[in-house]
C-alpha cells in the first residue's frame, strides 16, 4: 500500500532541530521532503555531535529520507530555480527568526501569489506575531519563559531545564499537526494557508492541568520534585539496589499497594484514608514504603506491585530503555546504513499505523546530494 | 470560512488526560467530538481539581466543544444507540488498558466490519503490543521508563519527573498527528486503519539527539540541571535579584555575550575560546557573568543581553506567564463562559491558521448534556 504522505512535497528551509523534526514526521508518512541547505556547510547541525565516523549522528536522526539541495537564497539563478520548486510545493517549512524570510521575499504573502494552495508553517520561540516577535530563542528559553522550568525540579533547587529539548519537540510535534489539519482542509477545498507555531506557546500548552490550578484557584503551582500535587504515594522510592517510581493516584491502588506490601493496618491509619491525607503525610508514608522496598532489588520490587496492578517502574537511564525488549520489540529503534556513517541506529516513529506502517527507506543525504534535481527539473520545463 | 474539520465526527471512549487532549485538538479544529461517558459519574476528571464554583478546571480545559452523552457498554440497549454512532463515526479515540476494548466487543478488528473507513486510534501506557502491555501505567511511569526522569534535574539530586504530564501530553500531540495522517490518507484512498501510540515510545521520542549519543558514541546522557552538554554559558544564572537563563550555543553568540557585559578580556581567555572549552570551565565563566549580573536585576539583565542578539530570559512561574503581555497577545489564555462556572480562563491552542483559525465556540459539556442525540437518531431510522 502507498504511503499516507505519497505525491506530498514539502520544501523545508528549516534547520537544526524543531523544523527538521517536523519535516521529519512528514517524511516518514512519505512525503518527499526536499531539504534546502546553505551551500558548502550546510545545516548546522550537520557539525554537531554525537559523531559516528565523522558524520552527525544529530543530523541522521532528524534527516533520514529527506533530499538535499544547496542553494543561496540570494543568487539570482538559485531563485529562478527554487522559485519552480515552490511553484510545484504543497507545504513550506522554515524556522528563522521572524522576519526573515520576508526580507528574502520568500514569506507567505508573496509565495502564496504564485501558489495558492500553499501550506506554509513558521515554526520560532516567539511566534510571527506578538510583543517578543523579534526577540532570539533556544530551547531553554522557551522551558524558562513559558512556566515548565518553573515547575520542574525539587523545591530546595534552581528550576530545572527538561533534560530533552521539549520546546522544540513540542513545537515540531504541534506544528505537525497543524500542517496537517490545512492539508485536509487543503484537499477538501483547495485553499492553502499560513501556520504560525511559537515554542513558548507550545510549552505554555504543556502545562496542562498547572494553568488551570492558577486561573480556576489562584494557586501558583511550585516545584515538588517526581511528586503528584494531588495525590500519594506518587514519588521515587529507594529499594534495597536502585530506585523505583510507584505512581498511587487514587484509593483503590492504595489498597492493593498495602495488599502487596502486607501493610493493611496503614488503610486503617487516619493519616492514610485519603489521597489529599496521603499527600499531606507523605513523609510519613515513605517510611513504610521504603522500609518494605529494603527487602528487594528495584526489578524484584516493580515485579511485584506492577502483578498487583500498582503503576510502577525502575528509572531507566538511556542505554537500558534502548536496549530494553521493550523498544526492540516496539521498533523505536531503526537501523540504518549510512554510506560514511555504517550501520547506525536511529529513533523510530512512535505512531504505529496498521494499513500504512511507517518504513524508513533511506539514510540522511549528503549536502546536496540531489543538487541534479534541479537541472531536469529546468530541462523538463 | 469553515472549520477545517467541520464534518468530521469522532466518538470519544478517552477518560483523564492523553486521550482527552487528542480529541481537545481534533474539536479545536471544528470535528465533532462526542464523548462517551460512564451514567452518573463521568470521566475521571469532572472530580479532579482545581474547581471553580464546583466545576473541575481539569475537566473544563480538556473538554471544551465537546458532546457529552451516558452510557454503559455493557447495556444492551445502549449498545445498540452505540453501534448506530458508531456506524457514522470517522474517528474512534480510546485509552484504556489494552484488551479492555476487546472484552467489550469494540476493538478496531470488531468494529471495521461495520465501518470500514474508520480510523481507531489507541492510545495506552505501553502499547497494543509488546513486552509490557498489559502493565498499569501513569505518566510518572512513562517519564522514568522512557528515559528523561535520568536526565532531568542536577547532578547530585534524584532523577526527577517533569512538572507537567509530558507522557501524556506527547502521546496525545504524536496521536492528533496520526489520527491527521490517517484521516488524509483515507480522504485519498477511502481506507480506514487503526493507530497505536504507546506513552514510553512517545516519552522516548522526545529525548531527541540524546538518544544518539548513546547509538553513536556509547556515551550515557546524565543529569546536569539546566545546562547543555556542548556548549557554555548555558545555564540559570543569578542576578541582584532572581534568576534569569543564558543560552549561549555557539561562539559568535558569546562575542556578543562578552560585548554586552564588557568583559572582552575573556575572549581571548584560553579557557573559553570554544564550546567546548567553556563547556569543562563553566563554573569559572559563571563567576564572571554573575559578579556582572550583581549589578542589575533580572529584568534589568534580559533587557540588555536580548538586545545585544543574545537568548535570554527570566524564569517565568505559572501565574507570570499567565499574565504576560505574550500571552494575552498571542490568544494562549480564553475567556469561557460555562454556565456553573461562570467565566473561565483555560489553555489557547498554539497552533495559529491563518485562513481557519481556532474558534472555541462552546464550554465543557455537562454530563450527559446530549444523550437526547441518541432518542433524535432512533427517531430518524
Amino acid at each position: 500500500m502507498k504511503q499516507p504522505l505519497e505525491g506530498i512535497k514539502v520544501l523545508d528551509f528549516s534547520r537544526v532541530l524543531a523544523g527538521p523534526y517536523c519535516t521529519m514526521l512528514l517524511a516518514d508518512m512519505g512525503a518527499e521532503v526536499i531539504k534546502i541547505e546553505r551551500p558548502e556547510s550546510g545545516d548546522d547541525t550537520r557539525h554537531f555531535g554525537p559523531f559516528q565516523n565523522g558524520e552527525s549522528g544529530y543530523f541522521m536522526f532528524l534527516n533520514r529520507g529527506k533530499k538535499s539541495i544547496e542553494m543561496n537564497l540570494k543568487d539570482p539563478s538559485d531563485r529562478e530555480s527554487l522559485m519552480r520548486l515552490i511553484k510545484e510545493a504543497d507545504v513550506i517549512v522554515e524556522n528563522f527568526r521572524p522576519g526573515v524570510m520576508k526580507s528574502l521575499g520568500l514569506d507567505y504573502e508573496s509565495l502564496k501569489e504564485v501558489n495558492k494552495g500553499l501550506v506554509y508553517c513558521s515554526i520560532s520561540g516567539f511566534g510571527q506575531y506578538g510583543p517578543l516577535t523579534k526577540r532570539p530563542a533556544y530551547d531553554l528559553v522557551a522551558q524558562a519563559m513559558g512556566g515548565i522550568a518553573s515547575i520542574t525540579g525539587h523545591p530546595d533547587n534552581p528550576p530545572t531545564r527538561s533534560g530533552a529539548s521539549i520546546g522544540d519537540m513540542s513545537a515540531a510535534l504541534y506544528a505537525a499537526y497543524g500542517v496537517m489539519v490545512a492539508l485536509f482542509h487543503r484537499e477538501r477545498t483547495g485553499i492553502g494557508q499560513a501556520i504560525d507555531v511559537a515554542m513558548v506557546d507550545t510549552i505554555f500548552s504543556l502545562l496542562e492541568h498547572n494553568v488551570m490550578r492558577y486561573t480556576s484557584e489562584g494557586v501558583v503551582p511550585e516545584r515538588i520534585g517526581s511528586r503528584h500535587p494531588i495525590s500519594a504515594p506518587f514519588d521515587v522510592y529507594e529499594s534495597k539496589e536502585g530506585s523505583i517510581v510507584i505512581a498511587t493516584a487514587n484509593d483503590p491502588l492504595f489498597v492493593k499497594l498495602c495488599k502487596v506490601m502486607n501493610t493493611e493496618h496503614l488503610l486503617d491509619d487516619e493519616r492514610f484514608k485519603t489521597d489529599i491525607l496521603r499527600g499531606e503525610n507523605e513523609a510519613e508514608l515513605k517510611v513504610f514504603i521504603e522500609e518494605w522496598l529494603s527487602n528487594y532489588t528495584a526489578d524484584e520490587a516493580v515485579e511485584l506491585i506492577s502483578e498487583a496492578g500498582v503503576p510502577c517502574s525502575t528509572i531507566l537511564n538511556i542505554a537500558e530503555i534502548s536496549e530494553s525488549d521493550h523498544i526492540k520489540e516496539r521498533e523505536m529503534l531503526l537501523e540504518v546504513e549510512h554510506p560514511v556513517a555504517g550501520k547506525t541506529r536511529i529513533p523510530g516513529n512512535p505512531v504505529k499505523l496498521s494499513a500504512t506502517p511507517v518504513k524508513v527507506t533511506s539514510p540522511s543525504p549528503a549536502l546536496g546530494e540531489h543538487n541534479d534535481m534541479i537541472k531536469n527539473l529546468m530541462k523538463s520545463e
